[in-house]
């Protein structure tokens, strides 16, 4: 077994995501292939390719796309936009050109944000094939009449797609899946801290045997996980719910956005644990738009999933902009972010049915030692925990749902269940796949 | 086919309301005759007639009214109120009456509106043998001591109940029933407006062939729809939803009363409209109390009905007098209503379910023409009405669900699911009846 | 049959009261015997004795404790503390104890309220063997150094534990129990209160033939309802719900909280008892700390029982403390519960269904007098309270839905009901038990 690599403080972070950042991912090509590589220095990834031209469902996974050079030369000859520089100047996927365009042709081919003059927005062009430039709006509203040399030096060419997975077998075959996606370019928010939490978080299962089994996957945006489930349909069985952990960088308030379904196990697990932290934030109802739960949420595959980020894709201004660069995150609010997944899998993997033993009236907790001794004084949460799970333990509720009516905590639930347990009052139930 | 007539603006309408106004309804007899007459000439109308004295399930249908004269004349011998002034001043359904009375015992059969002293009310006394007369307060509170002759020339004898009803045949046996009452005199809003609104719809339907078919009924109140329904009995289990629009030409905010299941599709379609149209409007639960819906939502019928109204019955100080005239509605709100009423067959008749035909993840629609081409940008209602029909396209869903909980407009639904089933990605369902 | 007493005005209830509140009650002994000895001059109470050692569910049946004398000597020999002055001076179910303690050692036995500096709190050690002394702040801020001696003349010996009972056989096996605890000792409001209130009960239902049965239990907290639920296992199928009234003597709102299920019939009866009397009250979740609510809604016994208070367990100051005392309680508020707790039982007893035996359309009510016939005039409570009982009587609500459903009251609706039964337009189905 190799060497694995820590990703732990910090430093750590940081490290990772300045060696991350630079790279020209795309949903195709050796950009995600050199991100997965490094990856793979923290955690014993499974890597798969998918042809070029193999039908996945409705879809057909596209070439690979190969960017040598990009630039726009001045009337003078002077390169002004150059793809070396930035890897944002370039349309994502742009096809090859080369010519003389006048400044009106060319401005057909350019994308800026008025509002922020000195940001490069991101764009793609997946499913249409184009070729363009983006820039600065100062930049663009700097450009004079005249001709322009434009050269866009790519090639698509048959190759495959690329994902990675990394399995942790549970107690039960149920299965978790954690999507994060990878494609993005120099976009430090969307979505190297979403690649960073869910390498760390791999990291922590892959040292204890949960009772959930965990499938994290790293992919590109939508045609990756419409191939991860064409390629898995077989296994999609086993799988009962997904997180999609992305966009966990910035300082935002955390936001959860539910499954399809609503109320399901994921919905209640990431709840209760965004509500037990006392954290500002954000609970959003489904809607079809958004990451790979748009995927893992459709009707044929219906596996319930939810997003979890910090500010939403499209809610901050400096989404899809090269403002989205790694001043825009910290290591440390990824750090908060890896200990919310955590807390939301020791949820998730505590989460028992229990069956009070002694259900005619209450048992009796002096002797057992877990009970105060004095009458008259006010009765604490730890006997409060104890007789609400005592009450609800008849096999039907979950500890979550103790804890949503009893108005304790996850933890203090636990705590007392577990004592109970101990002393031999309550009985452990198969929890609820 | 004989040649109808058109009524289809505000000179129609005008028209229309101008000779019904005068007429002196009841529940029976030939002011109700006459009125049906006159909306022969719009609709081809289907009229029966249900024998006085015949039992209708705990009712007995009465006999006709005749009344051919009615007046008061004051100690000095002078018509003071007169009947052919204004068919109010006789309490509708009086006895007959011929002698002198002393202002004491005359005014034991006089009604007035001290709040209105101008108005004059409008009473009945349809299930208990009475006579007396209507008049303004102010003329009330004017009349000295001494001897009046009172004249009631009014006659009950054996004839029959009438009833008319339009039927549009649709593509499903399923049936909508529309019930509006004609029963009452000289009112306006109250119900001359409900008469107008569902001839004009009637006459929309004919030149359509709905989903639904639709059954327009005008008959009297109470009686009349008990009449309806124990003549129809075993027609009754076509029928899967009802609407009562009334007191539809008054400047109040609709109000939709629910049916008394609450849930009912006819509800969530009123609904919907209401909300589309972005119209401040009153939402109320069922009560047993107000018109027709009574009837059809007693608890051996069950059919879920509706009421669809402006300033509802008892809630505005015209309701049911003099002030309820023909200055009280306008053509142009009772147009509106028409629109209103007609938006409502829409949505029950486009209201399909859908099943995705490519249900695992989400369909390619870029390939298909169908979405913007350009990753980046904001996405519109176009793209996340197509979305969310694909999501809910799973057979359970019909589209005023997928409307609610998209918080798109029934219409944006529609629109994305026509053109998905154009592309061929989804099918459509039988709707649900 | 023997003569008893009445419990019907001021007097009675203050005199009973003033019987009561000196006697050192226990969870068993001779306190507890006496004080029930008292309640058998109001009712044929049925009187059972469980034997110290005889095991209980989880539990076993404690000795009785017998108190001579208990007092603590300060040290110029003065009896500073003694149980002769205040019976909750001595820590209830105390050890005995004699023997010289310097202040430090006795004030580790001693308890005090320093928030009420007047007050003597009331403390227990019924589960660990231990000796305690209560006594004001005030006092035992005083104490000086020096060596104290202590006498606690109490002694554990075999005995029982008492329960007594009264059953009022109804028309229906299905049975209501209604529990009072007996075990504290010179406290008014807990719980002098509640056994007088559900006295005062038992003597009225014991005049009438209820339908449901009633159950009135008078025993210890805990031990005792355990004991009670144990010795009549067999008999608890026949118990549909419960309910358990106390602490109903203070000037505080009504308060009840809801039994675990939180929609059994009991919760519905009470709730809507309360908000008939437009009185302000207070609607509590179920929790599982409390009285004996606590027993009767676990999850082997799995009885819905409600518990009815005003101010409730350890939301006022003087809970468990020589404040609560009888000026802490009225006579008048007494009787008011008590009104309320006859309420509960009437509307529980009237709570039928009915079947409309005219469930097509509405019936005739003219006809039958039941209803106003002059049309125009606005519809009354008792018109509505009629159309609502014929529109929901289906077999499927009770009275307490369509009370719900129309926002009229109780008695509304049950005098509609049974003016339509007698003209026979409804007939009575069994009622929900």
């Amino acid at each position: 077994m190799k060497n694995l690599k820590p990703l732990l403080c910090v430093a750590d972070i940081d490290q990772l995501a300045e060696r991350l950042y630079p790279i020209c991912r795309s949903i195709t090509g050796e950009g995600v292939r050199e991100t997965l590589t490094i990856l793979s220095e923290y955690l014993d990834l499974s890597i798969s390719e998918i042809p070029s031209g193999k039908a996945v469902f409705d879809w057909t996974v596209p070439q690979e796309w190969v960017v040598r050079d990009a630039w726009v030369k001045d009337p003078e000859g002077r390169k002004i936009i150059d793809f070396q520089q930035h890897n944002l100047h370039l349309v994502n996927y742009s096809a090859p050109a080369h010519g003389q365009f006048s400044l009106e042709e060319l401005d057909q081919h350019l994308n800026s944000i008025p509002e922020h003059p000195d940001w490069i927005p991101y764009r793609t062009s997946y499913y249409k094939s184009d070729w363009g430039f983006c820039l600065t709006h100062k930049q663009r509203s700097a450009l004079k009449e005249g001709v322009y040399e434009v050269f866009v030096d790519t090639q698509f060419k048959d190759g495959s797609l690329s994902l990675a997975e990394y399995f942790v077998q549970g107690k039960s075959q149920s299965e978790i899946v954690i999507y994060s996606h990878c494609c993005h370019p120099s976009l430090a928010n969307d979505n190297l801290s979403g690649l960073i939490c869910c390498t760390a978080l791999a990291q922590v299962l892959s040292k204890q045997q949960p009772n959930f089994s965990y499938r994290i996957i790293f992919g590109p945006g939508t045609i990756g996980s419409i191939s991860w489930l064409a390629e898995n349909q077989a296994h999609l069985k086993n799988i009962t719910m997904g997180l999609v952990p992305v966009l966990l960088g910035d300082s935002g308030d955390f936001r959860y956005k539910k499954s399809r379904h609503g109320e399901a196990l994921i919905d209640r697990a990431v709840e209760r644990v965004l509500h037990d932290r006392g954290l500002n934030c954000r609970l959003e109802d489904f809607s079809p738009y958004g990451y790979e739960e748009r995927q893992f949420n459709s009707p044929g595959i219906n596996i319930p999933t939810g997003r979890l980020s910090r500010s939403a894709h499209g809610q901050y201004a400096e989404y899809h902009s090269s403002a989205d660069n790694l001043d825009f995150i910290s290591a440390n609010q990824i750090l908060e972010s890896i200990t919310v997944c955590e807390d939301i899998v020791h949820v998730l993997d505590r989460n028992v049915r229990l069956l009070n033993l002694f259900p005619h009236g209450e048992p009796q907790l002096g002797k057992r030692g877990l009970y105060g001794d004095k009458g008259g004084s006010k009765v604490g949460n730890w006997e409060m925990a104890m007789l609400w799970v005592l009450n609800l333990a008849d096999g039907e509720h979950d500890l979550l749902a103790m804890a949503d009516r009893s108005k304790l905590s996850f933890d203090e639930i636990y705590s007392a269940a577990m004592a109970l347990e101990d002393a031999g009052v309550v009985k452990r139930l198969s929890s609820r796949g």
